[in-house]
């Protein structure tokens, strides 16, 4: 009987990383059925994923590569490929990227259990409780401490891997921020770092720019600052209001946020510094 | 015997303004050929092009038009379609959009002349010159004051209609911009308003962003904000150096002049305040 | 009090067309706000969309539009550009394309209403009812008579001006077809004219494409030979499954069939013989 | 000294075939710098490309290489990665894919050489000669005998390793196509398979398609149906003539060959039955 496994790892590079997970692998009847790798020259950093499937057991793996990942100063992670990581929706009034993303797991296109959906607004309640999701109500921005505590116990109730802000319009503490680093995946609807901050689309209009476009990253307490994963841009004429644009943007927003959720899904992503290595 | 002419009209919106010029074309014997009109809600302006036909000569489609120009406080140009604009490209080192723009213009893709080409170096001369076209050296940015002298006498002598600045790295002063205003085109190597100034490339590749892309705009007295054109995208991916985004942007760049270009050879784009109007 | 009305019209092309039809216009107290035309130098045809407001009534300005039309051999029609459509959605297993207009209807994206669905699958029942919206059960293809007889009673009840083939699996009859002639749109899952007919993604698969796409177009009685009106394109990899097409297929399908039943709801679609004229 | 060097392998996929190969080039002081593999599950062929440096020069490598290469039953290559190859360049009236290899060429976006040009029409000569390269005039279409003789001279003398069609009109024999197994590479300008065979842009106005594209491939005795290596795409509208569609078309050809050529280039295509693996 045979498991699939992703690793992930990064360490500064060096000669010879390759050879010594492959070599650990055959050892113990893996076959490697994907595997890329990127060096940064800048940071010296080495990243890498690895598919591999085999007859052992995840806790053999990992007893095997333990010695690796120590010599080679290593953050290796092991994961079971079909085990689907669960993720928390949180939305604020806007809905496109919410129905976007239960469909897509419903579809099987997104590889991952959406296990909790919360929310300052009502207007995704309906979607989501026609899935059968269960949907949180939030209280709004006076109550940010009562909110990311009912959070926090949310995430660890629920068994939280990732927490998506789906067009979530509140600013969250640094503390928040800092419990669960590397995993919140924002979109925001600029193609950062063009027009940060507020009403990007009517700074947009302003502007008079032609193309539009959105930004999934992870999120850090700078905000708007956090890794890039994914951008995707749309034209636009000079006749459409700013209505248009945000009409035109919510499709690609809830596809570039799509994205990043389902890189995030397959362990793709990877945090270099303030930027990502995205191996698609 | 028939002349084609384009049409270009701005002027405060009111009813009755399409109706009154197509009377007055009709009355003339003229056919519409294209039509394009647009109302800014905002600016309270109204744009139209017209593509007409018909027998009568400039002068008199002229005189016929000008009481209803007055009459609606229009600016009103006539241009004879058949009569290619004349085109100054000015640039520096890389002559990527410079190729470009020659080969277009050679395979009629765009409807204008390259009356001349001036640069502060070298490296395009054996491309300009290769294609039988002349090629003014300029100085460098010390001798500022006598470059756009010289520039002011060779596009009055060569009857210039667009300068085209083809990555054309010298800041051009107020009183160049403000004595060739509306016909200076520049093409910037980022997507703006992100990344402005120096260096967009590296800027990118610092900030990690998953998209480049080139701007082609309206030169004004406001460096990288006068009215957008034209824009262009491409993605990127974490394992490019900047010379690799150089070397992608290459495209983009020629790509959004050469549609910038093209746009005004056909009076397809009107300034309106700090954006553009774009008929196409 | 004023009213906005939406004026299409094809005709043999000759001169005065325009101003014709601006004088009338003119004459009422109508202002045009947007206005697009196309002569067809082949078949000779000219086609314009012209969007007006103005005081009169339906009714007048038909009345005072009407010898133009009969003078210029017009089919010329007023829509009134306030009064929604009504969509009837028939689908068969694969629902994405339905959740997609739903949410697109909701949000104001699609100016029509969605008026019935119809199915002979029951996977779409469930977002239907969710929003709504009355689902109507078909029966498989061996009732294609029956299917057809209460499809026509529905839409003539439900007074219905477009069908969408939203992945409808089943073959019209030549008759409903020609009983609905130029208000039937479907989705086909591939780039016409490439693969043509059965299970598109395997065909797409099998030749090694590195692009995919989806093609949205008018039904006539030649299957996949209608009016194309959109088309959508992605890249696909070589490592990609037919099931990998499939997902990444499903959202060139559902933008595609929403751009055109919106260009469709805002009359800017002509068929023009065997082929479209689009005012976007 | 370090040497870069490119690996290229395809064989029966089973495991153990990365561990061996790493375990080699790490026992000679080898770095792998890059790796990307694929095995497809139909064909049962596993695909790999592997760049490295390291000190040992190329024979050594190779020595050591063999034995490996002989148990898996490995087509296996290795590529000094600073060692050029040369292109012969062939095209018949249209000039525009000619231009841009050469300036890609010259700007080192392309990696390798321009060896020789040849054509049986003169249009290129004056953008080649004006490059300093070499240009061939070849006769028309019944010398295709005399013709193949003197450009299979021309490729032996010259050290050929890539033929590029850049618009090369005229059909290669089956024997001169065996001659030179997967390293012809032409451009079709039509998005394959749509629009086989002569004019496809006129067959593509015809049809009323609402996208135009570009594909580059291997050439095999079955003509326009060899293994795909890139495609490129571009939307065009009703209002365009068969002589706008060859204009935009231009573009999307030049630029899809010019990634297919870099592919090439930096040894990232693999033929793999009727289809490609595209490692990029």
């Amino acid at each position: 009987m045979s498991s699939r496994f992703i690793i992930t790892l990064s360490c500064p590079d060096r000669p010879g990383i390759v050879a010594a997970l492959s070599h650990v692998l055959a050892e113990n009847g893996f076959n490697i059925t994907e595997s890329q790798q990127y060096s940064d020259l800048e940071s010296g950093q080495f990243f890498m994923r690895v598919a591999c499937e085999g007859a052992a057991a995840k806790d053999r793996l990992s007893a095997e590569l333990n010695p690796l990942a120590a010599g080679f100063d290593m953050h290796l992670a092991i994961h079971e490929a079909d085990k689907k990581q669960r993720m928390l929706i949180l939305l604020s009034k806007f809905d496109h990227c919410l129905i976007d993303l239960i469909y897509r797991q419903q579809s099987g296109s997104i590889n991952m259990d959406i296990a909790a959906i919360a929310s300052n607004h009502e207007t995704g309640r309906h979607w989501a409780e026609g899935a059968g999701l269960a949907y949180h109500g939030l209280g709004q921005k006076q109550d940010k401490a009562d909110n990311e505590a009912r959070l926090n116990a949310l995430i660890d109730e629920a068994q939280i891997d990732l927490i998506v802000l789906a067009r979530y319009m509140q600013i969250l503490t640094p503390q928040f921020v800092a419990r669960h680093e590397a995993r919140i995946i924002n979109i925001h609807h600029s193609f950062l770092p063009s027009f940060k901050g507020a009403e990007p689309y009517s700074q947009a209009h302003k502007r008079g720019v032609k193309i539009i476009g959105a930004t999934a990253h992870f999120v850090t307490a700078d905000l708007d600052e956090g890794p890039i994963i994914a951008q995707g841009t749309e034209p636009v004429r000079h006749d459409m209001s700013v209505a248009d644009l945000v009409d035109v943007g919510r499709d690609t927003e809830r596809r570039t946020l799509a994205r990043a959720v389902s890189l995030y899904a397959e362990r793709r992503g990877f945090i270099n510094g303030t930027k990502t290595v995205i191996f698609d």
